[in-house]
């Protein structure tokens, strides 16, 4: 255990991952009660969540808990925060396997790499069918081991009390923020309100203001303190995935990983891509053209200029920078102990700033 | 609510559906927020939850609660207990679409109908794609559900805490069995004991024994009370399973709503197989070539004659009465209250000697 608070991003995720070793130990007896097949396929799960994201929603969580005037030494408060990974995981898993993706953080996704597994054992059946199947059954593990994790962490029974309306609606706002997202694609909803919608609940409620509103609840916050928490979090949450839209358009693959323009490619269904589509005339109709068909790298570097064309992307840079500003007034003038407001501010900077 | 305490299966399996009537209108609100869209997904989750099956698992619950000396006028243990039809629930959903099953229940599997709705609509991309990946979120959302409604019953934290072991266990382990089963499948392991693991793990401890287990653990039962109804669950799980192993290949299609013979048809991994096919001899030989395969009515009866002369039908019809008997005499020699007693018979015989 540091000495001190954990009030910076990178000690907050730094400090994530004991918490989830620790769990994941404490499991291991019952996974290996079922047999070795299982042992090893918890493996991939476990390499999965050690390996880690920048492990965003744990630290919001922290700082919701830090603004509630929750101990900053608090164990307990620091395993329930970190078992939000294992929520993440599961959101990330069956993602995958939904969006037929090839890799995540630069490694194989879970169902392919067990579909790898089951064809270098030369197993029968489809290998593809059977990774599929391994992801759903992981991802459902690792959903399960998110409410032991935060149930067995040890707070008081009374603020798990406060909080489970935030618990609750976090995983389910999230899965209807997916489900939402797979009906716009298969409709054709390119409407700004059905992408705004899918941002609202899938990344921002998800992300940020839920785990924000976990950990405050959890610290016990003043009512005026969970709201004002959550407004920001929903701020902070839109701006993260709109630079996330932007960097999806325009990021230096070198930098975030992904192909440079895949979200180009794929046509995904961005508020920036709907405003830019509504906006009419040429550009537009240029756009409407190239995204969403297999471009080669003048055709990304043709969409980006259409989309630029458009004032769409100057509008997303301009939202993120108003919502960004809107929730850093808010942070300072929030009624929270200063290690709280410094967490908070620099986690919204971090988000809205970031390149990858 | 009734008068009388829930001592009979019928009883126990009426209660649950006002109970999960009641979590899912506190529903509504939060589902409504995301929108109509979601909305509409969830009452396909309802329909799938209310129309039900035998309510196995939260009758098993109320077994250990009322052999625990638990309040049979508790409404809040009636309401923990009926939380397992949501961990079932999301096994189902995800089970069908890893098996690829069209029905289940009479009704078409759930990524079947969602399948159905994409197509109807003329949605873009693969129908079937669409609905695994409705029924994909639609299983997490019940698995989600199933610990906010477990948890919320509003038993207190002592009575949580003293289950927490069983409730994590009991998931983890259905997840397990289910995984060692599709390694079975895609490795044609058809051994004994690979068929046992998966009857223990994903049948018996997940149906009898583990519910049996967060019942009493709920209600506080002696350890040597906990030991004694865990026994008995193995023996009354393993013995159910038995039996759905002897329907799945000899029961009649009127009463059990399956094909006739469709687990000979499909190879179903059973012990009853596995005991056949190493018996050796002609019969064994016979049946290695018919299981499995593309039968006729004809070649079902020819696959049952072989099954039936290796002696394995037998042999499982004595285990079953045999771990039936042992349950028998182990409930009887419970030092539970009467009620109990009497769930606990009702269930054992019913399970064991069903015909659909």
């Amino acid at each position: 255990m540091p000495p001190q608070p954990d009030t910076t991003p990178a000690d907050i995720a730094a400090a994530v991952v004991p918490e989830l070793e620790a769990f994941l130990a404490e499991r291991r007896e019952l996974v290996a009660s079922v047999g070795p097949t299982f042992v090893r396929a918890v493996a991939g799960l476990e390499r999965f969540v050690l390996r880690g994201g920048k492990r965003i929603r744990p630290a919001f969580a922290w700082a919701g808990w830090l603004a509630g005037s929750g101990d900053p030494a608090s164990r307990p408060a620091r395993r329930a925060c970190a078992s939000l990974e294992f929520v993440q995981a599961c959101a990330l898993i069956h993602d995958d396997i939904i969006d037929a993706s090839l890799t995540r953080r630069g490694f194989p996704t879970t169902h392919r790499e067990f579909a790898a597994e089951h064809t270098e054992r030369a197993w029968s059946g489809s290998s593809d069918r059977f990774g599929e199947a391994a992801g759903i059954l992981l991802g459902d593990l690792a959903l399960a081991w998110a409410d032991d994790m935060y149930r067995g962490a040890g707070l008081e029974p009374e603020r798990y009390a406060r909080a489970d309306g935030a618990w609750a609606a976090m995983r389910t706002e999230v899965l209807g923020g997916q489900y939402l997202d797979i009906v716009n694609e298969a409709s054709g909803d390119t409407s700004a309100e059905a992408a705004e919608r899918v941002v609202r609940f899938k990344t921002a409620g998800y992300t940020v203001e839920r785990p924000l509103h976990v950990g405050a609840a959890l610290a016990g916050a003043a009512p005026a303190t969970v709201d004002a928490l959550r407004a920001i979090g929903v701020d902070v949450g839109v701006a993260f995935q709109l630079r996330d839209d932007l960097l999806g358009a325009f990021g230096d693959p070198a930098v975030t990983g992904k192909p440079s323009g895949d979200d180009l490619r794929s046509g995904k269904r961005t508020p920036m891509l709907a405003s830019a589509l509504a906006a009419g005339g040429p550009a537009a109709e240029r756009l409407r053209g190239l995204v969403g068909t297999d471009l080669a790298d003048d055709g990304v570097e043709q969409a980006r200029a259409a989309l630029r064309e458009t004032g769409a992307v100057a509008a997303a840079e301009e939202r993120i920078a108003a919502l960004t500003a809107r929730a850093t007034a808010a942070v300072a003038a929030l009624d929270v102990p200063d290690s709280a407001r410094a967490v908070l501010s620099a986690l919204a900077s971090q988000l809205a700033d970031r390149r990858a």
